[in-house]
């Protein structure tokens, strides 16, 4: 491995703050895509918020030589490794073994481990298998970290001979057992250790590509410093831009970071709607809820992905009343009454069929705002004028609220899935347009 | 990096059949815990299926040093490296430079992939940002791989000077374009080149749960042979089974695995509702279509999500009309005609107001079949009597089809979005039960 401090003279400064550290989780389950590796998500997610910066995540197979190898790999970089997975009691869990070896030690019994081992399962009402005696058995010298949830006992390595100045966490790979263990034991030890204060905001944009953001913010050497960083985040959803700011004092860091942010929301205000981690269902939620509105959805291309984004925030009954699904231009016409002259002249994806649905879900419902969605979903159905990822949105209110009628046609990309999505988020984005039409 | 083949003498006969292959996942959002590792386990799901040996998997940061510092771990223990991330045209997208650095290549142009690039600019009917002229450039030598799904093109490198019988793949780290890529182009690339065959069968069952399938299957040892394996893979939608079995004689793994799934499939013939990786959604479409009936929901808690999971597949228009979300009271009442009366005696969440949304949704819509959901997802709303996770459901047929009416009650977990999932995919099977009963 290659000593980053000497190939990274740019970054020496900030990384001489960080404690750094490397997650390592055994198990063949995650090495032939049966499991997600959320388990290595969660630790890195608690070890930024404290400071300490994971250099490298690898998962690896349950075999001693392999963990021993993985592990002297990680030593020779990292002040810290973490490793989960492979402290169960059969014979495929051979990480305690792997770690006892490489650092010559024997194992040792602890009798709190044992006894709780033993309670899980007189709780369960079950007779324990001999196997599991094993879990009374720690690496000698270790620090035990006890298990709420499961029966394999957690261990931190400290200071072992030839390794001064490491630690070497074991902890369970079973997910709650190792979640509990990470927030009760493992966070609470090595949050002292690290002196640096960390602070990340999010800014979420819809309706605008990464580049053309990008293009918009500009040039982020004026604004950033080397305590800061800014990244681009891009998904089906929209962009998020993550904003990351690194030092010792707590009070300049969060300073800072609010200046970035500052910065950034004042070149591209329209494209932001919220300026934490949140979905638009639960934004366009709370901006019906405050205005006191009922909102109603009328569907073709989207299929009641509209209405399934919004119920699946808790008390959206409060704010949601229905949503017409109308996916074929029967339904269209018997149900919100969208004229069939209409549908001949434009054609059932248009922005005049899309108001008509939207009136006649505003009549129907008597809802308070609505969005109507019709478009080519694809792969099929697409035309030179009408291609695949083409939609029609309609988003507007009723009397009492102004009557406002807007429309606006995208065109999406060449996937069925994708797009529903994209014409989904577009078709939420609208909502919270008219909505702040209104104020 | 030890070298494996003299450690692991067991495994050694086992290793020489495959190919080995390594992961490396470049972005530092996986490092600071901010976005799951979906791709990795996507692609090690894919390459176990075409019979390569994923022997890590490493998530490293977007830093050239670091990332050729992974490379060259990784080449000298493997066959196949895969980079995912950093290909796109933003400064800290540095994954191609890096590569071509490692193996003293330059940039060479490639029209295609910037026409590619312009033309989903174009169709989104958006300028393209100049940043962006980057995606036309890829390594001296690479096969290039197009992306049908977004801007940055794949590589193939392969036989790279001193590095002969090696090859590096990069992909874009968009889960979504990488998918597709991996698919499309980078499968049909490796599977020739592995000398192992590996088949494997999927049964999909419905409506029981992992262990009582378990119980009803019986011991494995009776007809599993050393070189298959039998997982069960409970998910929302139920268990799926995968039966896999591997050896270097196509004919024999295929009649082997054959005789499993045929074994397997006689003990619990009842909760099959495919013996094929598909979606409940497709099999009751290819159902509807074969009875040539048109189906229409009426969804209180599922919110929408029937219709959207039956819209996701393409050409449904043929068999899907439309539904109707009715969130609340009101919306039940105005838009079906469930009577306030049967509101007030049984509750929302009831078989009787089921029914009544049922009736209403086929005579409304026309349809020739429907079903109709009301529940309580949770968390909030649940009672004694109604917990959160209950659902009732009521499916059923129009006077031309029999007028057929079943009425089911489920109770499920406690989490929303879950329970929102498993209404959908009981009352999908619902409307598969009815189905068969028309034959």
């Amino acid at each position: 491995m290659i000593e980053d401090k000497s190939l990274l003279p740019i970054f020496a400064l900030q990384i001489q703050l960080l404690m750094k550290a490397e997650i390592l989780c055994i198990g063949d389950e995650l090495l032939i895509g049966q499991v997600i590796n959320t388990n290595a998500t969660e630790i890195a997610k608690q070890l930024e918020e404290i400071g300490i910066e994971v250099r490298r995540i690898v998962s690896a197979g349950d075999r001693k030589e392999i963990i021993q190898a993985e592990l002297a790999n990680a030593l020779a970089e990292v002040d810290v490794v973490i490793i989960t997975g492979g402290l169960g009691p059969t014979h495929d869990d051979v990480t305690k073994i792997a770690v006892a070896e490489f650092f010559g030690r024997g194992l040792a019994w602890d009798e709190e481990a044992f006894q709780n081992c033993k309670r899980i399962f007189e709780r369960r009402g079950v007779r324990m298998p001999e196997s599991n005696r094993t879990q009374g058995e720690v690496i000698e010298g270790c620090i035990v970290v006890q298990n709420s949830q499961g029966t394999a006992p957690g261990m931190i390595l400290k200071d072992f001979d030839g390794y001064e100045g490491r630690i070497v966490i074991l902890m369970p790979g079973v997910p709650y057992e190792m979640d509990a263990m990470m927030k009760k034991s493992i966070v609470p030890f090595l949050a002292p250790l690290s002196d640096t204060f960390v602070k990340h905001s999010v800014i979420m944009t819809a309706g605008i590509g990464e580049s053309h953001l990008a293009e918009l913010i500009g040039n982020e050497q004026e604004f950033l410093t080397p305590n800061s960083t800014l990244a681009y985040l891009p998904h089906t959803m929209g962009v998020r831009l993550r904003i990351t700011t690194r030092g010792t004092s707590q009070q300049s860091v969060i300073e800072e970071n609010e200046r970035i942010v500052k910065t950034i929301a004042s070149r591209v205000p329209k494209f932001i709607f919220a300026q934490d981690d949140v979905l638009l269902e639960e934004v366009v939620g709370k901006m019906l809820l405050e205005r006191n509105m009922i909102l109603a959805t009328a569907e073709s291309c989207t299929g009641g992905q509209i209405a399934n984004r919004i119920t699946n925030i808790s008390g959206s009954s409060a704010y949601f009343s229905q949503s017409y699904v109308v996916y074929n231009n029967e339904a269209k016409i018997r149900t919100l009454g969208v004229k069939s002259e209409t549908l001949e002249a434009f054609g059932a994806v248009s922005e005049e069929v899309a108001l008509e649905m939207l009136e006649g879900c505003l009549n129907e419902s008597g809802a308070d705002i609505a969005v109507a969605t019709t478009g080519i979903a694809g792969p099929t159905g697409g035309t030179e004028t009408k291609p695949v990822g083409m939609v029609c949105i309609a988003a507007g209110t009723s009397e009492k609220f102004g009557r406002i009628r807007r429309t606006k046609t995208f065109i999406f990309s060449q996937d069925r899935l994708r797009n529903k999505e994209l014409f989904t988020q577009a078709a939420l984005n609208s909502v919270r347009i008219v909505l702040m039409e209104l104020d």
